[in-house]
């Protein structure tokens, strides 16, 4: 079956999450994935506390599917030299080691681009590899931080929150794969590989959006509006009889129709809500009618009268989130399928395409569990010279 | 100058963020982006309060540098048929329509692939094109709620709060240029286009990653945890005797260095605290010894003394954050030239690649900026013909 990567094998060094997402989509989309982990512990989200299975962590879980992995010790020569015969016939590098360490391992661009000149090398690091931070180290938090959303992120008046999700790795990872495929694309013409250099506070900078953009066009300093919208009325969570629901009404039709649905035709005629910039003006006075109002109804009654035409929703936990009929159908929980009589689900693969007739999960890899495979099939190292590697790196 | 995606023409049928955001990213890799806009008041973005520059929203800035703009009344005969010749002589249509709506404008996928076989096409949609809610309306606030991540942001024991940017829609629009760039590169392939169908729920679920995960595994509900981590003791934001600051020790190297370099070493040592596991079982503890710690110096003091080595950012605010020397250096905050004297700041293109060799931004265009040049230029209308169709839908 043939997937639209089929053919691109990426060789991914990276650890954690910022990179190991970018490799995630790719391998989703049919890259053939193989991590390059270390002697001992691999990948450090091998033993993130404090869920696993099969004796994996939940965290490494996440993001590794559908990926082979081979031990290396790229320390060593022999390490070393499989890995350029690795690069020979590869298309892309991964990395997220802070900017020197790839030199350091003698495994830089330009000596990948001398081994193979098609191959494209992708590092996903903090603050990328030029600039005055550029060898600094930074998780996800210090990005969300430095990067200006976590300040505005959380309930008026008070203190900051960090997004729920790790954003700050997350944009890294996927602008990370975004440069790859670009970079693919390109080669097709060009014939060349080239270097993709991705910052994870460079993608905070990009994420902050309009928000950003207010401050540069008229200075506004984005502030906390817990579940409310810039420059949106309504949008915002409302307490009902029950569950807590959101709900947003930008545009002036949907609004209309809210308010006739809702049984207030009044609201939307009223002079101070009778536009999109109306609205916007007087936030406070509309925000105390719908609370009242949204308050004389249970939650289900609410979205059993306005889903169908009104966007709004359920404030859902995560397991209410992961049982939605709507994700369940399009095969967002998948199981993969341990071999061993045992099962597990995942969060699956949202990019569906045509061309992807059935999508396809296997389990996250064991440590090395693919060094032997990788080492005879790929590199035609006799059994010999495979069993040495595997001594000198297991 | 060639950039990665030369030569690619996309048709944005798109309004708002999530699909304005999936080909901004294309077309600041080069990708030819041309946006149809509907007769009178285009892309509801422009008119969005209350910032504007030039005339234009600085809401509908941030999403549409390095775009044209083609004015098309797509139900009348001639607007329609004036694309569908744009369709013979371009790669990808992308659109953020209802599941249906294309149909009924009579430029559904089926249509557009008999017109040009090698149409890509992506649809981005609030549940996507399938499923038991394919036509339900949504916004980013309600895909942010009902997929489960606004359940788990804000601070413990209070209420949720949406993420500060608008991921849900940034999500969908995300993943929507990694499915257009995966099928640009199928393409090269097969010779065929296909049909990407991203539902902005299903990106949510993607986002919840290891937290989704450990509901998976472990039956976890993710909770709100304010600015701390759910697996990474220490993690957090912390008040100092300015700023706030965050920091994150997670590698058991890294927290031995922190404690030394903080004058604490005895911290590290603490059978507490000595092990990624141990301190993960004594959060509380740690969290009491560093909150006192922090506030015996200044957040400057912290940073100064710490963040060559350490994973530690200040809490920026907005104006901070895009003031930031690191983010200046790499050009994430360019300038656009009116052409009339003004230049006005955006938000930059986090895909530092080296193929390009320099990044080039022009302002979001005007309403229908570039329909006499599309219409003449691309499609061979003569004067007469460009000139009548102007006046139908100008």
């Amino acid at each position: 079956m043939s997937m639209p990567l089929s053919g691109v094998r990426i060789l991914d060094l990276s650890v954690m999450i910022a990179g190991p997402i970018s490799t995630l989509i790719l391998a989703d989309l049919g890259a053939e994935v193989i991590k390059i982990e270390k002697p001992g512990t691999g990948d450090g989200a091998r033993g993130m506390p404090p869920h696993y299975y099969e004796g994996e962590s939940a965290y490494f879980i996440a993001f590794n599917r559908n990926k082979k992995s081979i031990v290396l010790d790229l320390k060593s020569e022999n390490g070393r030299n499989a890995f350029y015969e690795l690069v020979k016939i590869s298309d892309v590098v991964v990395d997220n080691y802070r900017p020197g360490v790839l030199e350091k391992l003698k495994i830089g661009y330009d000596t990948l681009n001398a081994i193979n000149p098609r191959i494209i090398s992708c590092s996903i690091t903090g603050y990328g590899s030029t600039g005055p931070f550029k060898g600094r180290p930074a998780f996800d938090i210090a990005v969300q931080a430095r990067g200006g959303i976590m300040s505005f992120t959380g309930e008026p008046g008070r203190q900051p929150v960090r997004m729920g999700v790790p954003m700050g790795d997350i944009g890294g990872g996927l602008f990370g794969s975004h440069g790859i495929l670009a970079a693919l694309y390109q080669r097709e013409v060009t014939g060349r590989g080239q270097k993709v250099d991705i910052s994870m506070l460079d993608c905070q900078i990009a994420l902050l959006t309009y928000r950003g953009q207010y401050y540069l066009t008229a200075g506004e300093i984005a502030e906390s509006l817990g579940t409310e919208h810039a420059s949106v009325v309504p949008s915002r969570g409302f307490k009902t009889k029950t569950i807590n629901i959101v709900i947003d009404c930008n545009l002036q039709r949907i609004f209309n129709e809210f308010c006739a649905l809702a049984g207030v035709p009044e609201i939307a005629r009223d002079p101070r809500f009778n536009s999109r910039d109306n609205r916007f003006a007087n936030r406070k006075e509309l925000y105390d009618l719908l609370e009242k109002l949204f308050m004389t109804k249970t939650g289900e009654e609410w979205l059993e009268l306005l889903e169908d035409r009104i966007p709004i929703a359920p404030i859902n936990t995560v397991d209410k989130a992961l049982a939605d009929p709507q994700i369940l159908s399009r095969n967002m929980v998948p199981e993969v399928d341990y071999g061993n009589g045992k099962k597990h689900k995942i969060v699956g693969n949202p990019i569906k395409m045509s061309e992807i007739e059935r999508e396809k999960f296997t389990p996250a890899p064991r440590l090395g569990e693919n060094t032997g495979e990788i080492l005879r099939e790929l590199l035609h190292y006799s059994s010999e010279e495979t069993e040495k590697l595997i001594g000198e790196s297991h």
